[in-house]
This record gives structure tokens, C-alpha cells and sequence, in this order.
């Protein structure tokens, strides 16, 4: 089956406090874009966070006698340093520039997700904004999710992804974080192929693909498409969770 | 615009000597897939390691005193590991179950992405045949990416990809093993986007994505789908090489 990924088109500026779910079905319809069962939608972190009201101003931040030590190292301003702590379980690399953490969410990543460029907030000067993931990334999405079932009828799932660096290789590319209504993890153990191999592949992290999937057709940010239409995703619809899709941490290659 | 992947059907066994790029051509006519410019191709490693001969028997492997040491410890056959050994410039990783090295085409991955489970090979028990990667995957996609250019005068691009494990993450995802004509990473530093926010992202792995976006596509292995055709890559085709995806050694967040 062909996999299919359309950018919605004439989303606005996002504000906190709006119903993006609302705003989401009102551009699908004035773009044609139906939505049917099994379809799911890709919606960009930053503007859940956005409508979520997660924007924090650096001079609201006092920081920690280890934020400035950590801003020392990295270069980085102590009260951003101060917000990734506070959204962080643990520092696992440290480096001028570089700020690895294990979010308390789960998953490693750099900065904790937190945006800090341009964020544009409701006042003062843009560079005083960042921009915080979402609380709950899973319940956002389960929200989005239910609210445009209650609208269409259909089922579909919500996948809401970020941008992750990795370990080992140069770029970024799109991660979920926050997922409803679709496997994350695919287990395919054992099963072999029609052209006789047996799968090497364990388990397939079927949501972080379609996440890098998406965000190849964001990418173009330029253009302004946070939020991606998605028709023929291969596996059946279940509930699933990004906690699915996080390294134990004894099973955890990198620490 | 919308990117869109199509697996295409009743692609046959490969064997050792075949010119894929034949096979493909012929598959993609019977199956109405026309190649324009500036699609991309998405191949399997499997299928391009074992037209290319890559099976090697393991009751053909020696293993030195070094193999025997790995095998102990990660459980796996020393004739297996003796291989991996030799398509490795280094070990980063080993624990039961576990070989993480860096393969000498530069990237990290388990068992230096060597395939040990009914590979199939031309005589014998399927189980003492491995395959390895391709000797020179960019060059493999750019033979297939020339072949095809001369046989339809559209100027495209050709991905071989496999499914590397993350050091943070569950589960496997596609990842880029070998780039022709279209760029591995694209540097978006800076853009504003169309919302207001600076990227904060630096530069995107676009073909890893484009890696797991085919490999979604694939992941349903049981129906066989080694090759994907894809429209609507974001990007404009230019050279491309593995080489822009490997992290610099002191770049490197793992060792």
C-alpha cells in the first residue's frame, strides 16, 4: 500500500489558549483533505506547546548554583540552563554547545526539548521566550485525537513529534513524543519474509519512523507545515504511548 | 507538496549476478510506476548485498583468538563475530546478546549490520550463510542510479537503507547506508520559519528520514517489499554520500 504524507496548508499563527483541534479540521476542509479511518496526523511539538501555553520568559527564571555551573561548561545562558534542570531527570553529557539530558519524560535528548530562539511570546523582546514541551505529550495527543473523532466519526491516530539529534550519526531527524491511537513499537520477531530471510529486525519503532517521515515533509519549515496528513500507514491502529519506545535504562546503550 | 511512497510489487528472489537495476525497471513497468525526475529509489541492502554476492558461509571462517574472546561474551558463534571483526574498525559495545562496532564504512551499528538467519545461500544448511553489507554501498546506489537515468533519461535518486538500533530509543528504524544523488543532510541553519520561530534545529538527516519514512513502507517484510518509489522528496537532488552522515570521532556523543 502507498504510504501518502500531505502537509496541511493555511495554518495560522498559533496562540495559547486555542483549540488546535478546531483550527486542525477547519484547514483540512478548506483543503480538501478528508479525513477516514486509519489516517493519522503529525502535529509538530512546538505548536502543542504553543496552544498549551508552555512559553516561559528567561527573566521569570532565577538560576541554581548548578545551572551556572552547567552554563560555565556549555555556553549556554544559566537561566535557559536553569528550565532544561527543571524539565530534566538527569544530565548525561555536558560539552561547550552541548546539553544531553534525560527528560522527565523518558527519552534523552539535548536542551530538554526546550526552544530558544525566536519563540515570539506576547511580549517584550523575543529573545527572552522559550518554548518548554508539552506536560504530557500523550494526553495532548489523545485529546487531538479524541476531539477530531468526536468531529468525523473516524478513527485515526495522533502522533506528535520533535527533532532529536543521535548519538552516533550528523542531522537531526523527527521523534515522537507524544503518541494516541497508534503502535509505537511494532514486534515482528521471527516473522520471516517472502524472499526467505529471517527478519534480523526485532522490533520496529513504527511511530519514530513515521515521525522522520513527517518531519522530512515539514521540513521545509520555511513554508510553515506543522501539521502532516498521513493515509496508509502499514500497521493496524492501537492505542499505544511514547513510554513504548523508551530504553530501559539497563538495556540503555549510551550510559 | 505531498511525499509519497510506493512499494513496488513482484520483485522476485534475488540472486548473486543479477543487475538490479534491470529487475527494477521491469517490476516498476508491469506495475504502472513511471519514474520522473527528482523521484528517489529506495532499496533494501539485503537485496543489493546479495546481488552482489555478498554471502559468505561461516564454515569458511576462521575465528582468531580476538572473535573467540567476543564470542564468549556476547553469546554469539565466533565464526559470525570473526566476520563482524573484519567488517569493523572498531568494537564499541559488547555485552550479552550485544556487538556494537564501528563498521569501516564509518557508522555505528550491531554486528556490522551482518545478516545470520536464513540468509538462503546457493548450497548447504540456510543457517551457516551470513550476508554482509555491500563493499561500497554509495557506490552501489549511484551504479543503480546511473543504470536507471540511462534507461529512462530522468534524472533521480537512489537510497540503499537497513535498520540500525538507537543507544536511547526501542526498536529499530531505517537509516541511510548508501546515498546517490540526493543530499544526506541539508543544512537549514538559521531559516526563520513562516511561524516566527528560528530553527532551532541545525541541519536534518534528510535521507535517514527519508531511511525510515521507506522503511515504514518495507516494514511489512512478510509481503516482500524491498524497493520503495518515492515522489515528492522536499529537497533538491544533488550528490550525496554516506560520508556527510557519519559523526566526526570527537563529535561523538557515544565514545
Amino acid at each position: 500500500m502507498t504510504l501518502t504524507l500531505t502537509p496541511v496548508p493555511g495554518l495560522p499563527m498559533f496562540q495559547p489558549g486555542q483549540k488546535l483541534s478546531q483550527i486542525l479540521l477547519r484547514a483540512m476542509e478548506s483543503a480538501a483533505i478528508n479525513i477516514e479511518d486509519d489516517d493519522v496526523l503529525v502535529v509538530a511539538q512546538k505548536i502543542v506547546s504553543k496552544v498549551e501555553g508552555r512559553l516561559v520568559n528567561l527573566n521569570d527564571v532565577i538560576p541554581s548554583a548548578r545551572a551556572l555551573e552547567l552554563a560555565q561548561v556549555t555556553g549556554k545562558d544559566p537561566r535557559f540552563v536553569e528550565l532544561v534542570l527543571s524539565e530534566s531527570s538527569e544530565v548525561l553529557r555536558t560539552r561547550f554547545n552541548t546539553l544531553i539530558v534525560e527528560h522527565r519524560l523518558g527519552f534523552v535528548c539535548a536542551n530538554a526539548g526546550i526552544d530558544h530562539s525566536n519563540v515570539c511570546g506576547p511580549y517584550g523582546n523575543p529573545d527572552d521566550w522559550t518554548l518548554l514541551l508539552p506536560i504530557d505529550p500523550d494526553a495532548s495527543a489523545a485529546q487531538i485525537r479524541q476531539d477530531i473523532q468526536a468531529a468525523t466519526g473516524k478513527n485515526i491516530g495522533v502522533l506528535i513529534i520533535d527533532s532529536h539529534g543521535r548519538a552516533w550519526r550528523m542531522g537531526v531527524v523527527g521523534a515522537a513524543i507524544g503518541v494516541s491511537g497508534l503502535p509505537a513499537l511494532v514486534d515482528k520477531r521471527g516473522d520471516p519474509d517472502l524472499f526467505g530471510y529471517q527478519l534480523r529486525v526485532t522490533t520496529i519503532a513504527a511511530a519514530d519512523e513515521l515521525a522522520a517521515a513527517a518531519s522530512l515533509v515539514m521540513g521545509q519549515a520555511d513554508e510553515g507545515q506543522p501539521v502532516v496528513h498521513v493515509r496508509g500507514f502499514p500497521y493496524p491502529l492501537r492505542e499505544g504511548s511514547l513510554r513504548e519506545l523508551i530504553r530501559p535504562r539497563d538495556l540503555d546503550l549510551f550510559r
